[in-house]
C-alpha cells in the first residue's frame, strides 16, 4: 500500500466523483467530522467557558499555526491563525507600509488574486497618503521594483493559470531595493514546498480550506518575520493580539512577536476541523507530494493535449514554475466545465474563459487523471458541452 | 409545559451544572450539535465545492443576518453577518469617521469593552490625522458630545456591571450635535430588547456567541442604517463586499448595501451553528425572555443580598438601566468565584474584583437562581473560598 492509498483513505469522496478542485475547497477529511463532532460534544457542550483553558482554545491559534508554519518552512512560534485570507493581508500591509515611511508605492501583479487588491486598494484610500498600487504584468515585476516601491505584494501561484512566482529569486530583488514583500500563499500551502525562512520573506499569509482542507471558511494564518515580528504595530489591534487580554487595559500594549497579528475571539469549531485535517502530514511530506503533483499534472497535460486539441494549456509548461493546478483555455470553458461536472468531474471555471484542475496527490490519483482526461476528451468529441443547456447558461452567466 | 421548559429542553447542560456564563459563551444546543454535523456530511462531503451555490453558503450571511436583524429591530436585509467583532468595530469606525470629514474625536466610555477601545487606537493610529479616542465616565457621556465629536462608539450594556445605556436617548442626543453612532450589542443581542431601526442608529455590531449560543468563535454581526449603507466605501474592501466577486475585476466597486461589510469567505461550519442556535427564537420573543430575566435577576439580587453582606452589587438596581447579568464586588472575588465553580456553579470574573452572573431565561430558570445564591451563601458563610488553593491562585493571577 502506497502512502497515497493511506492518505487517500483518510479523506471521503463522493461515489463516482473525481475531484480536480482541491485548489479551490479541499475534501471532508473524515478524522475532521469526528473532531468537529467530539469538540462540540465534548468540549463546548461539557466545559462550556472553561473550554478556552481547559481546551487549549486559547493556544489554538497558535498551536495549529505552528504545524502550518512547518509546511511553509517558517521559524517555529512565527505563524497564527485567525480571521479570512483578506483581513491578514490588510494586517501584512499595514504592518509593511508602517516599516516604510517615505515611500508611496505597492507593487502587485495582474495576476494576484483580485480581493488581494482590493483589500490594498481599501487600505490606500483610507490612509489617504497619496499611497498608489502598482500593477504589472506577471513577467515584468523585476522591471517595477526601484526605491520608490514600499511593498511587493504577490500571490507566489497565480489561481487561474497556476504559473509561480520564483520567490527566492523576487524576495533578493526587492530586499537589494529596500522593499518589504508581502507572499499570499494561498495556492502554495501544502501545495508546494515553501521555506519562508529561508528566502528571507517579510510577511507571508494564506488559507486553509485549499490544499489544507480545513473545510468551507476555515481560518487564514499570516507569518511575520522574526525580525519584524516584535517591530510592528498591529492596524487590526483587537484584545487577543494584547499583551494581557485578560488584564482588560484601557490601552493597548502589542502581545509579544506574531501573536500580535490575533484580533479578536478565534472560530475554534472551524480551527477544530482544521488542526484534524493537518493530521494527514504526519503520514507525508512536502517534498513527497509535490513529485506527485507533478507526475499527475504531466500526466494530465500529455493526455488532454494528446485527445483534446482545441484546449490550449494556458498552464506554464515547465513544472518548476507551475503550481499544483492545471489550466486550460476555451472559448466555450464555462459550457465545457458545466458538461464534465455533470460527468461527475469536477473541476472550475474562472471567467473569462479558463478551466482549472487542481492537482491533488492526497486524494487523486493515476486512474483518476486518466479518467478525468478522457472523460474531457468524451465531451469536446462529442460536443456534449454544445448542447442547448450549457450553451444558453455560458452565455448568460 | 412552559415556553422556557420548552426552550430549557433545546440545550444541553452538563449534569449538575447552573450555568450562568451564557453572557460569555452560551451553552450548547442540540440541534446546533445536529446541524453542524449534517452540514459537514451532506454539504461539505457530498457537495464539495458546488455547496457555495447548492447549500446556500454564499447567501448564509444575509439570511442569517436577517434572524438576527430581526431580534435588534433592524430593517430587513441590513445586518450581515462576518469576522469578529473587533473587526466589525473596525468597519463601522472606519466608515463613520469617512462620514465626518473634518471632526476629530471618537468619544467612548471607560466602560466599553477594551477591545473596541484597542481597535480604535489602532485605526487612529494608522490613519495618522490628528484623529483622538476620548474616554469618559460612563454618567458623564452627554456632557462630552459637543461638535468636535465625529463618533459616539458604546456598548450598550457594560461586560462588567450591566450598567445599560439608554440608546434611544444617547443616539438623539449625539444626532443633535451631528455626531454617528456606532452601538455594541455584544450583550444586548438575544439580551434586551433592541430596535436600531426606532432608535435610528447609525451602526451597530455585535457578536453571536454569548447571548445567541453560536458556540465558541461564531461570527460577529453589522448593522449599517439604510440611510447610509450605499454611501460608505469600506476600508475592509474584501472580494464578498464586490459588487460582483465572480467577476474577478482588478478593482474594487463596492456591493448594495450592507453586503458590502462582507469582506473574505464566510467561515460556514461555525455558521451552520449560529443558524440553528437561532432556532431558538422561532419558539420565544425578546420581550419574553427580558421579562424573564428581570424576575430571575431581582430574584437573585435579593437572595445574594439577604444572605451574602459581604458581597456588594455593582449592576444597577433599577432592572431598567441592567443588561440580562448581575455582578458583585468582593477584594477575594476570583477566589470566590473558582470556589463557586468548583461547586458547579459557573459564574465568572472580571478583575479587578467581580463576580459575574449572566440571566439567561432561555435555559435558567427560578430553582437554578436559588441553587446558586445558596451555594454562594454557603461559600461565603463556610470561608470555603479562603482555602489556600484558591488564595495562592487569586493572588498570582
Amino acid at each position: 500500500m502506497s502512502i497515497f492509498d493511506k492518505t487517500r483513505a483518510m479523506f471521503h469522496l463522493p461515489d463516482g466523483v473525481i475531484y480536480l478542485d482541491g485548489n479551490s475547497l479541499g475534501p471532508l477529511p473524515h478524522h475532521a467530522q469526528d473532531r468537529v463532532d467530539e469538540m462540540i460534544r465534548d468540549q463546548w457542550g461539557e466545559m462550556l467557558i472553561t473550554g478556552w483553558n481547559k481546551a487549549g482554545w486559547m493556544e489554538q491559534p497558535s498551536r495549529v499555526g505552528d504545524r502550518i508554519g512547518r509546511l511553509v518552512g517558517a521559524e517555529a512560534g512565527h505563524v497564527v491563525m485567525g480571521d479570512t485570507l483578506s483581513i491578514k493581508v490588510y494586517q501584512a500591509l499595514a504592518s509593511a507600509l508602517e516599516m516604510q515611511p517615505g515611500r508611496k508605492v505597492i507593487v502587485s501583479d495582474t495576476g494576484n488574486f483580485p480581493s488581494d487588491l482590493y483589500m490594498a486598494e481599501g487600505l490606500i484610500r483610507s490612509l489617504d497618503k497619496g499611497l498608489s498600487l502598482k500593477l504589472v504584468d506577471p513577467d515584468a515585476i523585476e522591471h517595477a521594483l526601484d526605491e520608490s516601491v514600499a511593498i511587493l505584494m504577490l500571490t507566489q501561484v497565480d489561481y487561474r493559470t497556476g504559473r509561480m512566482h520564483d520567490m527566492a529569486d523576487l524576495t533578493r530583488r526587492a530586499h537589494e531595493k529596500g522593499i518589504v514583500t508581502v507572499w499570499d500563499l494561498a495556492h502554495s500551502a501544502g501545495a508546494v514546498p515553501v521555506n519562508l525562512a529561508e528566502v528571507g520573506a517579510d510577511f507571508a499569509v494564506g488559507c486553509s480550506y485549499k490544499y489544507l482542507n480545513s473545510g468551507p471558511g476555515g481560518p487564514a494564518f499570516i507569518y511575520v518575520a522574526p525580525r519584524h515580528a516584535n517591530e510592528v504595530t498591529p492596524a487590526l489591534s483587537g484584545w487577543l493580539g494584547h499583551e494581557s487580554p485578560f488584564a482588560f487595559d484601557l490601552s493597548y500594549r502589542a502581545a509579544s512577536g506574531v501573536e500580535r497579528m490575533r484580533v479578536g475571539t478565534p472560530p475554534v469549531i472551524q480551527l477544530a476541523a482544521l488542526e484534524a485535517a493537518l493530521d494527514v502530514w504526519d503520514h507525508v511530506d512536502m517534498d513527497t507530494v509535490r513529485a506527485r503533483a507533478i507526475d499527475l499534472s504531466e500526466l494530465f497535460i500529455a493526455e488532454v493535449e494528446r485527445t483534446c486539441p482545441d484546449l490550449v494549456l494556458v498552464s506554464p509548461r515547465d513544472a518548476d514554475r507551475r503550481g499544483s493546478q492545471v489550466s486550460f483555455s476555451h472559448p466555450e470553458g464555462y459550457a465545457i466545465m458545466q458538461a464534465l461536472i455533470a460527468q461527475k468531474v469536477i473541476g472550475d471555471f474562472r471567467a473569462p474563459d479558463i478551466l482549472r484542475f487542481g492537482i491533488t496527490p492526497l486524494y487523486i490519483g493515476e486512474q483518476d487523471i486518466l479518467t478525468a482526461a478522457s472523460t474531457l476528451h468524451r465531451i469536446m468529441e462529442d460536443g456534449l458541452w454544445d448542447r442547448d443547456a450549457y450553451r444558453v447558461r455560458a452565455r448568460v452567466t
